[in-house]
């Protein structure tokens, strides 16, 4: 039977893609060697900038994220080196394994999946690695499977205090263009991101923005590349082209989603976000239930992960919730595999969409006959009526 | 500043057009003439009657709700003739200004905008009309000014009680494929209805069902009339073809709209929207507001009119809803202007689609200053907590 | 069997639609009475005016042409009144059945569907109407039927050296837009026309452009009127409203549409469909056919109606091209069905769609058995070839 | 100034996208964890296979073409392995130019960019490699520089009459879904294509159709790969799903795309191409101009290289059909730089659009001066007219 109205797609990504954008990725295709593809691929290339917060080169691939991971590898690293990582959850260690898979050697420090990345324990790994040894290291910013976030400026710092030499990469797939970021500003060397989270797009591009520092190291670094490789986009996209044929109409959605974003001002969305993960994290308390993220200040604005009572699945909950209100939440991965449930509240999202999501997952919990107090809803609504959003 | 997320278009009309809608009118125009037209048009034509529930001929016109009045006027009386109509509120008002304007003599039966038209009342009426001077009865079905649903078949046995032959003409413009209506069970001989409601489609359309004895009177009826005349119609609709220039498009979606409608079941469909009427009722008397329909079992699953307390402006609150929830609410109408707003759910709409609208009510309730009580969402809540659905 | 590639759609009118108004088209309905609605309206019913060249009220109906028409009419007429009509073709005659139907007295000055009206025959008419009886001149501006066209602006001198003060009405349907058109300068008091030609929309939407003096004459027309009335048009219109619900998303197109009639320069448009129309009959007289068009001067740029040789069936060849080349050719229609076809040459089209579409007709001749010369296509391309376009 | 009618995309790919794939991809995303993604991921992954004609694994890839390529050579290849290929043109050239980045030694049998890869000499130089160290043969299939096309199923009996091992490599990038291939039926280890060509969708899909035999070396392949590794995507895929987040809203356009290529019947979509083709050519032996490919049997039915004379410039040449007839025709690459132009004919097209295209052509020698005989539309529309299409 046809379930009526709008599908809630509320996992952490992709995030639902506004109709303005939708339109524009079912424009015709062009000759991506034409005049008029010029124009559409500068603006990209040079719209990116904004939404990463760089003055460097920003490269995108037809690819999904994943893709922009093993770019950010390949592209400045050799067979056998050494990669601090740090276990902040399922996506961290996922990059460890594309890490493996080609030939370097990561080295993980531990997390217990409920917080970002520890500035503290970095520095004392590398103030270790005396002989400099370590040529990169690796922190993923929003950490999807968590709904944690990494403090990157503070792991720039930590970096600095220790003198070491190493290139500093963060995965912000799906932070940017919800979290604040800065890849200038925090002196990022490769930033990774996708386009099916902040940028409210279709999956299908990767980013890498990238600093002077990685680029010179690209010179170098012996992992052999080709689709990914770094030196092959910097000359043609300086004039809107690319080496290979691009994702041309992705790249229309993404001028769209850049004139969006800035259409209603970067830091007014960054607010929006962090006001609707406060209000989801209300919820969740009113419930009587856990958030997973438990360091103050590191909780996420793009998604909550929320932890089910002992002896209930999450899994079977979600089914639930899909069934019966028609919204899709997010599964818990790995570690975490059915413990958990995730909110995604992230993209071209508002007031409304956060209650109607809020309101799935409580009558959900009710459905699936999970404990719980009710007026999760109204504890965030509540918390809703009581904060300025940007447009008062 | 731009407003992020979905707009809440919750006006008692256009309703949400569907993506898979919007997909369709999108297709490229067609010769209205050639042989691929011919099965668009007898598709539309076909499938329209099994959302009136008759077997007798619909006709299609390119105009709006308005047009379908005129039309079912000028199709069957004549300069002077007698119409009896019930004031349900103000678009049977509407439609009563419109017989005037063409030259009929229309009767109001007065009400209080606040329930259905009264079949007693109606018998005794044309139990006065001795001589049959009366040509026509006309009925808003649901009326979207108020929110109140008149018992057209109890109508129908009004006028059978009174042995009266007047035509039976019934508008349900903003009923028609969200409550159940039964043209030829009902014994009615037009019914008139539009696009942008139930039908989830742009306007653009409107609708006449026509039964064997309005058909009949079309050929002796002297309003004058061209575009509108039904005679012109029945012929090329015999094969899927329109007389002039027919809107393409629209057809294209209606099609599609009619394929949801039975893939959802239509019986589905009137029970969802009648759980959701329910549901809004139970916010608004959560809120300690009052619903304008005060007849028990009159309340319309289409919308909700909600009466604001004395002393304050319905539509300065809605106009706060819009600018800070981003939501479209319905305004009062002429003797209830500025007293009333109303919550339309109709169309392709759904639980959480309701949470967030009830929310968007409760919330600028409160930003608007309107004394009310906090609760609404969660009784909306409990309600549909504790009822069944279609689909389970 | 699923026919490759794109439909060539040739008839008159509808034309195909671009995709920039088609994805217009496809917008979510907002509400016809919000802030946001206005701002549609306004440049809707503004921008529509630089297209009729005319400071003056121009009124936008959620029908077909023929509504146009009917609008025109019982807007500024009385019963009984005698209206002056010039047999151009089929659709002047279509017009004069309306008059009919609506209790006017047209009478016809007969034509031979070869040109445009005469003003002479229509100066010599009206100055035998001393009493002034006829109340309007109506004429055809380009009669899709036979490819003519009417010289307004002189039969507007003819209507001034008669001294008639009837009201001059115009239908220019399928000439806006491709044809240059002037509403205030050539002194008409209502133009008609329709979105689904120059104008690049699906159809749905009719216009009225209307001078002060069929203002004033509205005041007193005795013809009963509702859902066309100007009346009520005129008030809300100023804020960009209209008195009932619009058919939006195609005022969404229509915003487009003038935009893009602008982007490339009205008097450009104009040019292209000359420069077409002289290209086709070169292909006409090249095949050794006749246009069914004989007077010099008037022959159309929006279509070229081609005589087939007698014995020889024009539907039937219109059958063959859409089978074997897929496209849609307009039929003769009433004293010249299946005599002639027709060959839409307007909208959004270019020169390589010309040949293409040139193309189709002669290997359709060739198919279709139907005597002529080779080489229609290629006289057709050193024409184009030979001439200057806007863009040179 | 803006340029009315469609831009005609004649560049050998990417192709012009249906509207109907077009609206397909512009669906709403799903939870590709989600059932829904189940059916649309099973349906590509299955529905991909009727079309190279395998009953093998098909994998699919969120990247350009060149991705497909290295995913090829990663996944069965080993640092310093030889490959051997053939230089059919500038695409055959950077799959090589691929291969030494990435490590391995590829040899190339030298070409004249005039005709396809030749069985004989890569038999012959197989047969010298006694010790089996080659262990791949790479040859494109159609090569889209050049309109050349190579003799697989000959390549493969060359392979296997040398009785080598080596593991067969095709790229039908600008081949599927236009000429037939036959993966299976031929011995191919390893197909490469992309989305953007015959499939007619944008560009941002690439498949691998991998052999039971390639299947088996990748377990021993030592080339690292994450993204591109087969083994990740055999488990996921059999269930519909992706190890990385797929790009949704292409495989939703590539469903749409698999049922249009059936609709019309794979052997009829070989046979239209093949048709155009020759017309093509015709046109360009009219013009006195001639075809790159000069290997009887090899000329390609998708696309068209045609070599200016000495002295002219073809990049200005394609400039002024750009300029004049809103036409893209494909640059010559490498060594033929401004010494070709390609004429695109594949994807969704038909015999009106070909005409269009050569009138580009032909309109636009006689703008840029390149010296030729008129009548090559004519030559090709004759071409046309006397040969059976499928529909008869």
């Amino acid at each position: 039977m046809r379930q009526a109205g709008r599908h809630f797609l509320q996992i952490p990504g992709p995030s639902s893609v506004p109709d303005r954008i939708l339109s524009a990725i079912s424009g015709q295709v062009i000759d991506h060697r034409g005049p008029a593809f010029g124009k559409v691929g500068a603006q990209a290339l040079e719209g990116i900038k904004t939404i990463f917060k760089t003055e460097q080169n920003v490269v995108i691939y037809p690819s999904s994220g994943t893709g922009g991971w093993e770019a950010a590898l390949v592209n400045v690293l050799s067979p056998g080196d050494r990669v601090l990582m740090f276990e902040t959850g399922h996506f961290a260690t996922l990059w460890k394994t594309i890490a493996e898979k080609l030939g370097l050697k990561p080295e993980f420090i531990e997390g217990d999946w409920r917080g970002g990345a520890d500035p503290d324990q970095i520095e004392a790994y590398l103030a270790e690695d005396r002989n400099h040894e370590i040529k990169a290291v690796c922190v993923v910013h929003n950490e999807t499977s968590t709904g944690s976030v990494s403090p990157i400026a503070a792991v720039r710092k930590a970096i600095d205090n220790a003198g070491h030499p190493a290139l500093f990469m963060v995965d912000t797939i799906s932070g940017l263009a919800s979290l604040d970021y800065q890849h200038d500003e925090w002196g990022v060397d490769v930033t990774v991101s996708g386009s099916q989270k902040g940028l409210m797009l279709p999956p299908g591009l990767s980013f890498n923005a990238v600093s002077a520092k990685a680029m010179a190291a690209n010179a170098s670094a012996a992992l052999k590349r080709s689709y990914w490789d770094w030196a092959d986009m910097v000359g043609p996209n300086k004039t809107g082209y690319f080496p290979y044929t691009p994702a041309t109409n992705l790249l229309y959605g993404l001028n769209v989603a850049i004139d969006m974003l800035h259409e209603e001002g970067l830091e007014n969305v960054f607010a929006r976000h962090a006001r609707h993960g406060t209000a989801a994290r209300a919820a969740v308390r009113s419930w009587g239930l856990e958030v997973l993220c438990n360091k103050q200040g590191q909780e996420s604005g793009v998604l909550t992960a929320v932890m089910v009572p002992e002896g209930h699945s999450a899994d079977r909950f979600r089914a639930t919730t899909l069934e019966h209100y028609d919204i899709s939440l997010g599964n818990g991965l790995s570690k975490v595999a059915d413990k958990v449930f995730r909110i995604g509240h992230l993209g071209d999202f508002n007031d409304l969409m956060l209650v109607a999501t809020l309101a799935g997952v409580e009558m959900g919990l009710t459905k699936a006959g999970i404990p719980h107090n009710a007026g999760g809803v109204g504890a965030a609504m509540a918390m809703l009526e009581n904060t300025q959003i940007a447009a008062e």
